[in-house]
């Protein structure tokens, strides 16, 4: 499923070849000579688990290793042709779907909670998002209402019909999320923290995986099939900006993460604009973009006061705006034959 | 026009203050002082020529200075709130108007090159492109046909009736390329060459300035103002991607900086998909998502037979590919009202 | 404690910024006009909980708000002046010590890891560390001993005399994790996991926090504070190389940081050159670096075998090696005035 | 002297296959296939110029290509095993010498220079550097002396018998610096300005190339490899620091690109710490870096009034600093044994 090539140096010899080669059939995969006019690579192949090009650039006489395929299984389009569609209360993500999430960025009160969620829904978007833990950088920062913001968000689900999506900090609250929520969110900050990834796996609940800050595509999914290999297969990814050199927006979008992914993988892949560019002038343009590239869908932040938002405000888009996206949503995913 | 605030440490004396304050007086600016609970900070205004951060932060008590303007004025919005319209060969770049600049990354024969802008016309496209001079990252790779390269562009030109752009490698050709081309292409790897930018700031034609590999926009901004500090003000802006960790992809196409852009300046800023990503598959929804986020156009490489190409070749996309482009790309500016 | 400036922009209103000044002092902070020939700036002071640009940038009439001071303060040098110096097993880290932390990667076996631990010792190292807990990327990768890998530690330790470091990868292991370890880990993808941070701010041990792949110094620091304000003040931070487009090495040792956390943080920070190069030719120039630009300390990978590794062979270096590099060390730190 | 391997799908045809093989043979190269249980692997052995991936990746049944070998060879280690020397006016740079190359970032008056120049010879630095034309940023700021620059540091030379370094920031001026400077330096702006580095690699003097702000190590010694192309092989390579996230330095020196392009190429390679951090606070200790990791030398500004420095002040080191650094350099390079 895997495979590699392990590059000799121009002068190495023969016995060093052979001892590669040993190490190779040793850890039970096939060697195959590759003989150039200067120098002599080693393919390997037949491999089920994982080969670390470290392991063989340590050796006398190589040069470097090169892998030539990826180390996931489960979440590849390789192995997995068709694209994953999820549902949730009755409605499909993924495949020619485009699902428009929309909130607040934190549930601060049952008041404002309810307020956007009537906004959001009669604007015809299709889930509702709110963080009842908020990961803040600072400890003096608000760090979210905890049980009580998901009471909030469950009383805004039935007043809506609206299903919801919420974040898990931590494994300890992994439970009482999925208790309420309809799809659990995992931050890019917790992208790589295992033990989480693995609780979500157990858990019975779609997941949103978003990528890490500085994650490749390879670590996002093999992330993804962290949870997978738990045996939780509904898994939706999300491009929420790289940090790069570049300051004019908190973070670089990179949109092309998208079809990306779609060649790599068969997971639904979304794109949230808001966490994406930090200022809510961005995240119009940004949003329309997302929908043109081929998303399967975007998340963004929602607040009918922004000025007065606990987290996040400046990047939060008021309730009107989301109505004109929608109208601009759906004409482009039109033409990409998506269905919002 | 542009300001700075010094910020004193905490224990900062009145002498060490008085200090700043009459640096700032000896280099014919106004001082401000903002005496906090804390600490102090001294606002600097009036001055018309750029202050430098390092200017203060060398001298005692100081902590650090923050700029609170633009060091840039002839291209900045601030000072000329409306959009920049370049006119070429009859044809609006810039303001309400969406522009498709297409062709050959090289130009390499003259049936090739005939043959893609015969392409090119017939699927709307509005300027040709094609490099004569190509700045190749080898010594080894082909660096391009030089003025057989015009000529053979200026024969396309006459067939078509599409204006060419094509690039200026260095300040010997600028005036060869002047004399053939519409607009003068200037590349990434030179935004910072600043005799080649005040060079083409001499000629009387419009230039296309690339974004830098590793340029912020305060610096193409600031690249732009070397141009138009010579007395050519008819510049186009032009986002090519970014070099990150992200390896999926060639750059980072950052079409955040398209608004952010379009906030900071008055020139028109283009998006090129093609260098961008570096791969075909990943050209045609980034060049809608250029659309979709406002940008006033793309620059996109084409090529009939792109296995064969001398250069670029895989990023290249086929004329059916762009005539399929110009349908969506069409549909998109519409809902922006942009006309193309 | 902190302050910000509020940049309005060339037209804002007398009423706009009227309304930035009353929403300061609504926040419970004093608010101080400077007005300049061309537009006004505010300057917010007073504040001792953390204010957030974003709450300003959102208002009519504002170009943009700096942060003028530090956002964290329990770690921070301008509240506390004086070296934090960490008592362990009757060493002391920090202040003019230089202090070298050496053994596996991964604890394997019993065997291995006494003839490490033996060999680190009799070079003259400080401190023993050894994973029982691996944070892998790929869900197929060893993953480590858990309790079991503890207890070898525990033994190497009553044999050689030797503290141990090991790390803690999620809540549920940190309370076994304090039971055997003279310091607790937080690694690099955890930088950011706050419900760890917080729980190991709640042990007594002292817990080195290691920076995370895309994380400024201020984020470190802040995720410093929130161990420290949770009441253990014992930090050491870790610099281990940042990620960048740079690709000769698996990360980018960042070794400005040294002297810039030790301009603004009061607690040792240590280097790893290991995982900060994921070479073993890399990892002694850039050990001897660490201690010429003032590092307190560094923490290495040593292995007997690395060949034959579970985990980051090729970037242990031999124990011949450790003899050598502890050799140029104490040197290097002379020169600085440290000792080993 | 280079290889690649083209990886297939898994799915490709014999055709598909066949096809890659005859275009890697109508290149005039040598294919090799390599038939794995899952896929197919063409290796391409036999090249003398410059094979790129994506001649490749466009064709059908392609996965994607890997290059296996290095794309330079007259600056490689691989042809030329042993390190290059370059004598300038009596001294040996590279190999075993460490050579401090130190002056003002700008040539103002002679009274400065002169100043400066004298201690830095006391001091015991070997290569007196400064200005003459200066690329900034800003069209506003000050822009060098030009050739009256080059006379000064003339008289400098004579008054001191310090060899000297300056920039040559064009075509047009190459000629006047070649006929003053005993090094030629080209700036990290230009690196991949290739039309200058063809013009320097005409002239007969030693030339150092600094590495550009986003450039890898592959394309610092492409770009070497213009220059030693056109005849020139006396160049000696500058890490200066490249752009990242990281925001406490104005650059991230990457100290790791020391031993990586002394394994890569015989080429001496030094380091300007002064570029590197921008702040004088981090010169001294990223100086002492340089050395303990094996650099060839340092290039450093210094100034004896760097507040009133025109360019850079905040960056310099004044005299006695240097005084002080120069007897810390002694006691690392030694160590390594290498004299200064």
């Amino acid at each position: 499923m895997r495979a590699m090539l392990i590059v000799m140096t121009p002068g190495a010899t023969d016995e060093e070849i052979g001892r590669v080669e040993r190490r190779i059939e040793s850890l039970g995969f096939r060697a195959h000579r590759l003989a150039g006019s200067q120098r002599t690579a080693i393919g390997i192949t037949g491999n089920e688990r994982a080969v670390e090009a470290a392991e063989f650039e340590a050796l006398p006489g190589v040069s470097h290793a090169v892998p030539v395929t990826r180390p996931f299984h489960l979440v590849s389009r390789e192995t997995h042709p068709d694209d994953t569609i999820i549902e949730v209360a009755g409605r499909r993500l993924g495949g020619s779907h485009f699902t428009v999430i929309a909130g607040p960025c934190a549930v601060e009160t049952l008041e404002q909670t309810l307020a956007v969620a009537r906004r959001v829904q009669s604007a015809g978007a299709h889930v509702l998002r709110g963080g009842a833990w908020k990961p803040r950088t600072s400890p003096y920062s608000f760090q979210g209402l905890g049980r009580d913001g998901l009471k909030i968000l469950d009383r805004a689900r039935r007043e809506t019909g609206l299903p919801i999506i919420t974040e898990a900090m931590d494994t300890e609250t992994v439970e009482m999320v999925a208790e309420y929520a309809d799809i659990i969110q995992i931050g890019a900050r917790n992208m790589q923290n295992y033990s989480l990834l693995k609780r979500v796996g157990r858990t019975k609940r779609p997941v949103m995986l978003k990528r890490g800050m500085s994650a490749t595509l390879d670590e996002l999914l093999m992330s993804a099939e962290y949870i997978a290999a738990e045996g939780n297969r509904q898994i939706l990814l999300c491009e929420r900006g790289v940090r790069t050199f570049s300051s004019h927006a908190r973070n670089t979008l990179d949109l092309a993460a998208v079809p990306a992914v779609q060649a790599l993988s068969h997971l639904p892949i979304f794109v949230d604009p808001s966490h994406g560019t930090g200022r809510r002038d961005k995240v119009l343009p940004l949003a329309r973009a997302a929908a043109a590239v081929g998303a399967h869908g975007i998340m963004v932040e929602v607040h009918d006061q922004p000025e007065r938002a606990l987290s996040d405000g400046p990047q939060a888009i008021v309730p009107d705006q989301l109505e004109s996206l929608m109208r601009d949503l759906r004409a482009i995913a039109a033409l990409l034959d998506r269905t919002l």
